[in-house]
């Protein structure tokens, strides 16, 4: 493995679609473990180019393979010139007593927050890793520029890019996610979480919870897209995108939500639109 | 899990890009167990209409899953209104003693050929699979065009296109292969196989080795499309595609035998060209 000044380790690179698939290792001083996140760059990022960035958030239980792997979204990104960067979805080998035991706490469900509460604190800390470390370390060792970046997401991994894009619009320049937890305080996935790693006391919750943080001023000067499938196995318990619809026209946040007759949760809905945002996102970062 | 009258039990199907992904599970005779395929129905066949079908055969260690997951072929598929039928790589679970022990022998490793040593030659018989059994089953239950058959794959799946390619030319009409093994009688991962399923008499050997069968007269009246990564870990070992450029050059086989530079023997360089394959057999198959 080589190591590179910032103490990144390429684990493992391919080249495809004329650009390079890359996947990297690097102690997180944040996290206080080591972390792994794979790269997308397009043809013209390995020509030398400073090229326009999305980073991608996975869902539950999954790493930072998955969307790479499963999204299908390289040969768009290889066409329109944008790079991609997938974080893992939590920290690996926290040695927090039970979190290997239920699929939506603990590893591979990091709901990219800070925790707060004994004993998540110390190592789960997804959200100050997505909003600095992770952007720092990847955009000083590659071509990518950090004026023009994006965040998009799956399911838990739209929460996160929902959340991140809100709070820091200037950091964050476009927002996009299929079928995310909107509005996890009132939902079992995210009431779960929140009290483990943050908490009873709810007004901490709000924070991290897209329509409370709507309800509280924030908001992004881009249109957000979101695209959702009517057969969602988790539309009515878990996503509930109505409360994003609502608390955007009540904030007045533009919000283009797509309902798709037909399609489920699965990876096999996302890659069905995923080339729709590459290109939203492209549109909004000026890509090519 | 609904039962089709020809005893296919639909286990898992997600809309995708208009069109329906399924996985099937069947009880094979030809393999005398349970077996598992995937498939892919492009927007025009979910509305009824026959249309032209390429299958799909993976490389060691692969699954039903592995091509439709990896290969990223089904946006352009769902296009160009091409189905796909993607086979497991082996028998599962025959029961052969040390079929688990290496991962390119017994399970996952199937070599598309029917095996005539014992013990494997009870359930190893993927060759008669592909070439009857499987197009058999899924014709006459899903609206496939069975005039309009083509076969691709990768690695050991890019033998199995040749193999049944050449052996049955107007049965499949067009071939493509992703660095296929194209001579396995000489290199490790053939004489290995072919050792164990077929034995040591290499004569019996030809008629599962596309080098052998261009020798021998068998001949496809289209172009065969081959990709190959110059940079694949396994090119002079075990793929050495100028035997099958000689082969083809002196039996008169058209041959398109593409070589990329940097690309390696992974799905990331597969997915870099599939689209190229897909209108390579949609052309030949008259799609759309």
């Amino acid at each position: 493995m080589a190591t590179q000044p910032t103490g990144l380790k390429l684990r493992e690179e391919h080249l495809c679609h004329g650009g390079k698939i890359q996947f990297y290792e690097h102690f997180s001083h944040t996290l206080g473990l080591s972390a792994r996140f794979g790269v997308f760059l397009p043809p013209t990022a390995c020509a030398g180019q400073k090229v326009p960035v999305v980073y991608a958030l996975a869902g539950l239980t999954c790493t930072e393979e998955t969307f790479l792997i499963k999204s299908t979204a390289l040969a768009e990104a290889a066409r329109l010139g944008l790079a991609l960067v997938a974080p893992d979805t939590s920290p690996r080998g926290a040695g927090v007593p039970e979190e290997d035991k239920d699929w939506d706490l603990g590893t591979g469900a990091g709901f990219y927050l800070d925790a707060t509460q004994q004993p998540w604190c110390k190592h789960y800390r997804m959200g100050s890793y997505i909003a600095q470390e992770l952007p720092e370390i990847v955009e000083q060792a590659l071509p990518l520029d950090s004026a023009r970046r994006g965040i998009m997401g799956h399911s838990m991994g739209g929460h996160g890019a929902l959340i991140h894009g809100l709070r820091a619009p200037t950091f964050w320049k476009s927002i996009s996610a299929f079928a995310p937890i909107v509005h996890p305080a009132v939902v079992p996935w995210g009431q779960k979480a929140f009290t483990a790693y943050l908490g009873p006391d709810q007004a901490t919750w709000r924070a991290y919870d897209a329509v409370s943080l709507l309800e509280d001023g924030y908001k992004h000067p881009n249109t957000i897209l979101v695209d959702q499938g009517e057969a969602d196995q988790f539309l009515q318990r878990e996503l509930q995108p109505w409360h994003l619809q609502h608390a955007a026209e009540q904030a007045g946040q533009k919000l283009n939500l797509r309902q798709h007759a037909g399609y489920d949760h699965s990876y096999w809905f996302v890659q069905s639109f995923v080339a729709d945002h590459l290109r939203y996102h492209a549109a909004n970062l000026k890509a090519g």
